[in-house]
């Protein structure tokens, strides 16, 4: 039944207060400290996403491009994009993130930076 | 009065950020690391909610269903859902809840993984 | 120039994920576990609004009734709702709100059952 | 390619929740607890941004004026807005923005009065 869902979202969302906390406490990779993109593509066809990424002193950098196939879940921590950083540790940015086919993104952060995490979520801004 | 409200919501909703952190700390069930929709359907008929699974790996599963009856909230932890899982602890996935009638529907985390429990919470993606 | 700012927002809003955490850290009141509906009414109109809520296992209750003046900021403990109270610490619940005039809402959750608090919050959502 | 991006968001938002926590734990001014609207100006042109501060019991103050350059990310702790405070910590408050193109608000607090910080965000409510 699972084949008969269509794609569902938008195929423009922004990202506002983006951060990776500097600091982390814990085992990594699972408590290390992140900012994260999480995407469901919906659709039978697989999504091209575009993330631009924007400062607050600077041009914006990107686009850094993923592949979700159809059908499928992935999230996307910010601290594993581009080479070696596109957003580093401890600068504020923001998000845009383009894609061919419908989607649904939602940005979580997690902080380890004292003792027990902190956690953070919301569905990111879609345009319509 | 409350007799006079109809059918809220959407009957498609996205939770894109899915995941169960795979350990705890403090007393059971309370304090157990979850993740949970939570779910009004505030008008007068029965809803039957449909939940598909999306993951990263893999096709999706479900749907898994609910029925929820008129005039009543019900949070379901996706701890509970399916038998013995619908979704493993520490694997990454997304949600689309599908019902028959209007729904209104929330996602939030409580991770206790380490001593002072965190949480993150936020509407879901509603398609209109 | 506030003066000039017209009533912003919807006239009908719902939390999905209603829960006063039963336990506490901390002095209270500050630090008391505690469920917020936190309302702007930006227009020059006062605001009434009805706050209806919705349990797993019974009929809703309410409605509970705010006045808010125009132009004013109210943030409202779910703990202090109702003789002697609408809801009870430890239970799941749901909230609709209905308001004569434009009005926000945004929800908020203070968890200090662990020895340092958790805090969680989203726009609640808003019916068109 | 950045340079393509057109203007996104809306032009008013709103946050509900305003509050700054009154203590904190750990250095300054990483881990001060604060309140924070983050703000993307995705578009070519400078955004000016009026921000209007509610309250529960008085009349609201404002506008205070941000200037966002284009294809810039601005994050604003409302700790530093003002002279000396537009919002005193321990006292709750709304805010409305007001920009003269579009942007995309998300609102974001550390509390860190425990000992191990807490996080909450939710993207802002934006008028239509």
């Amino acid at each position: 039944m699972t084949n008969e869902l269509p794609a569902i979202g938008s195929t423009t969302w922004v990202v506002a207060d983006g951060y990776i906390p500097p600091h982390s406490t814990g085992p990594a990779p699972e408590m290390t400290s992140h900012d994260s993109v999480c995407i469901l593509n919906a659709g039978p066809q697989p999504a091209e996403v575009d993330i631009f990424v924007f400062f607050t002193d600077r041009d914006p950098s990107g686009p850094f491009t993923l592949r979700i196939e159809g059908r499928r879940a992935h999230h996307q921590r910010l601290n594993d994009l581009g080479q070696p950083h596109a957003v580093s540790p401890g600068r504020d940015y923001s998000l845009v993130l383009r894609s061919n086919v419908p989607i649904v993104v939602q940005h979580t952060r997690l902080d380890s930076r004292q003792e027990s995490n902190a956690l953070m979520s919301t569905i990111a801004y879609p345009v319509q």
